[in-house]
């Protein structure tokens, strides 16, 4: 019997999407009290995280199970590769640490969001993948530049609770600026699981800012055949028009990916790509969607953060919820 | 109805204080069992800590909750100021991190003792007012460059244990040397407290190194209001003379606030600012207090903070129970 | 009544040993419930630690009890020696440190394998010894460069497991190359136990390697004493021959103790101190053991560490067994 992992939300069946949310929406009303007590979870962060640490570590709690959180600050250096002769700087194999923790903690979540090679490289998921394969017990994906699907099941947690029904509406995933180069992963992941849900989705970004190319290629096809569609477009006042969702998020430039001096000189001439309210103004009263951290008043003004049709605490608050409801079906 | 943050001693009344230290002595002998069950605290450390820390932790876990740290190594910077143009280093506003763990934590305590600006920029308390704000859960000061509460609370318990009734009593709140700048925090917190019991407070340091103007008038009301009285006065012989409480600290210049170096200087002609047996002796045999960290032998000597009268661990391990009262009021 | 602490496998007798590797068999195959319930465990780490923050944290949770982690991230500098004037960094004293976090919690672990200065001054474990002397509570080495006492109670679980009887049993503890200079200490206390066990132990290293020579005659005493014997080789292949446990690790030059840079020198020509399966053949079926973390095809190569005879991981398992009959033993 092999163990299962939640890397991306590419490795879900619109099933086993549906109940997730299910289960996610019936245990928020409802705490379903100690059913992981005795369990841990092991969570390595190479990045900083607010969110994903607090929610996953309070979800835990509340299914009476733990935490056990390690940062980049309190380890050495880990080697992914295989077959590496390890005379460098990491102290550890992956391999080692993967089948280590295993025998200590009944799951695993990993942030692995380092810009560390080209986008060919970081499109891989090396470190994020190497623990999935020698640990034996769930692996979970808290973040890296292709995925961040734990983030996509809050955001349609959300979605199903604002707008009921998700087939055919129409959501508009909208890129910002930002004055660093951002991960693709939350971008991704929204995407494919919009896609899933049968959404009409417009994906607007200025030209260079095209998300991974096989990622749009399944989304394009979830999209259709989940009864939605998918369509990709560089002007974000015609992506704004009739949206009834506005998900608005920053991503960084994967033909300049390890190039971070490039890719602020062309973001130097799109300070427009900003939510204000003109262009809520153009949408079908949207919900505006963003998974922060956001950078206002340049991502998003604080005006239409803080607006009526604001859902970008509900988003924060539902990552608790799906997380609990993931934690059970992994570890149960 | 409006939650409760605990961010100054300045906000309590007197009725509200002693009910406080009524609580933690009583559950200081008895443990009042697992009554935070199922509650958690976010605690934030911009600065590093001990105490702190530790006796927080200990509070929620023998309260049956639980603790969720961040410190600033394991987060990005975090943006301050209202209506920011967020183009510079800080990845999110504490504004949305606020509204984030309002939604995971059940309280959140804050350490925010940076230098940022001049005095008059950082004992506005921006980061910690900021949060108090944004947050809809209660707020806990965990010590800025302006206040120490919890430890001040923590005096005062070991104060009632030592010397019963401290109305009128002489405490001595004794400035000491120190290698670097210190925050005013514990000194105007147990400033204010003292001048709350009704203790006859004598405020002793060099001239150069007053505290704020404002933390000082309040104090001086406070006392008078309470019965007792303060002064202040620059030479420690005089201060230490009739003592009954002598209470080390050390802390910076305001005036000086933004330039290390010129406080440095000044402190060099200022090595006799000690606490020594010769000192304790001219006292009315005065417990020693002091809140930790201190530098041995420049600040106090081994003498007299390992010495009969020295209450400085007590003080220490009077921080879990007041906290646990603490957290019992704002939190039940 | 003097509390116990747990700094060194010499402070244990064989009949202590035997007992505790007694409870760990025992509490491995069934839990023992929540006999540390209530209790708290207070971990400092001065270097990185992943097993033993791990284990030790798995523990406690499956005992009922809690772990608080203090990495030296979290921390100011800690002042170790006696009388200091602590005019310099360090901001409180290890005494003050101990004293007060024995106020908070049950039992402390320290990690504190840093070189400090010659192999004279590191070998007196100043860190370790200050906890020790000032603490309350039960002090637990997590690791110096004297010695790691709980790895090696792991250690001689898991060859009790694999081996039945110890007694008599050849062992070849046998240095590898490694890039970095590395702690003594798992070196010195699995060579201790060894020699407790009464195994026939053959300690194997290049001219240059010698460990501690008191550690050395302490453990030929012990292995006399048990009836088994210790020899000192500087030939793998000769040290391999016949060897039912292999057991590799590497350690520093305790000569250029503080000279990285000569240390490194040394090990150029070392290369083929390594552990492959050409060497594995010389020995009995020797089980093949490391305490990791481990420098894949430098200390030794990815076909033996994933051989059949392997048991890297069981080790790491065992860690949380014999460390909870540990705490069981000192806080219970």
């Amino acid at each position: 019997m092999s163990k299962r992992d939640f890397l991306s939300t590419a490795d879900l069946s619109r099933r086993e999407l549906d109940d997730l949310l299910e289960l996610a929406a019936r245990i928020k009303g409802k705490r379903p009290g100690q059913v992981l007590s005795g369990k841990s979870l092991g969570m390595l962060f190479f990045q900083p995280s607010l969110r994903t640490r607090v929610s996953f570590e309070t979800a835990m709690v509340q299914l009476g199970g733990h935490c056990i959180n390690l940062s980049s600050n309190d380890l050495y250096e880990l080697e992914p590769q295989e077959q590496a002769v390890m005379d460098g700087r990491a102290e550890e194999h992956v391999m080692d640490a993967a089948r280590t923790l295993s025998r200590y903690v009944d799951a695993l979540g990993v942030r692995a969001a380092a810009r560390v090679g080209t986008w060919e490289f970081d499109r891989q998921e090396l470190l994020l993948r190497s623990y999935a394969r020698y640990a034996s017990v769930p692996v979970i994906n808290l973040e890296t530049n292709m995925g961040h699907p734990c983030q996509a099941l809050a955001d349609a947690l959300t979605m199903r609770e604002n707008l009921v029904s998700l087939k055919g509406r129409k959501l508009t995933l909208l890129w910002c600026n930002h004055p660093e180069p951002k991960s693709l992963g939350p971008t991704h992941s929204i995407l494919e699981v919009a896609a899933m849900m049968g959404m009409d989705v417009t994906l607007a970004h200025p030209l260079g800012f095209e998300v991974d190319a096989e990622v749009l290629e399944r989304s394009k096809t979830l999209a259709r055949d989940n009864g939605g569609a998918l369509q990709v477009v560089n002007d974000k006042d015609t992506a704004a028009r009739g949206a009834e969702v506005l998900y608005a998020r920053s991503w960084g430039c994967i033909k300049h990916w390890d190039d971070d001096e490039r890719e602020a000189m062309v973001k130097r001439s799109l300070q427009d790509w900003k939510v204000d309210e003109a262009l809520m103004a153009k949408t079908k009263d949207a919900l505006l969607m963003h998974p922060l951290p956001v950078r206002r008043n340049v991502a998003a003004t604080d005006g239409v953060l803080d607006g009526p049709r604001s859902v970008i605490y509900e988003q924060a608050a539902n990552r608790t919820h799906v997380q609990k409801a993931l934690l059970m079906q992994l570890l149960k």
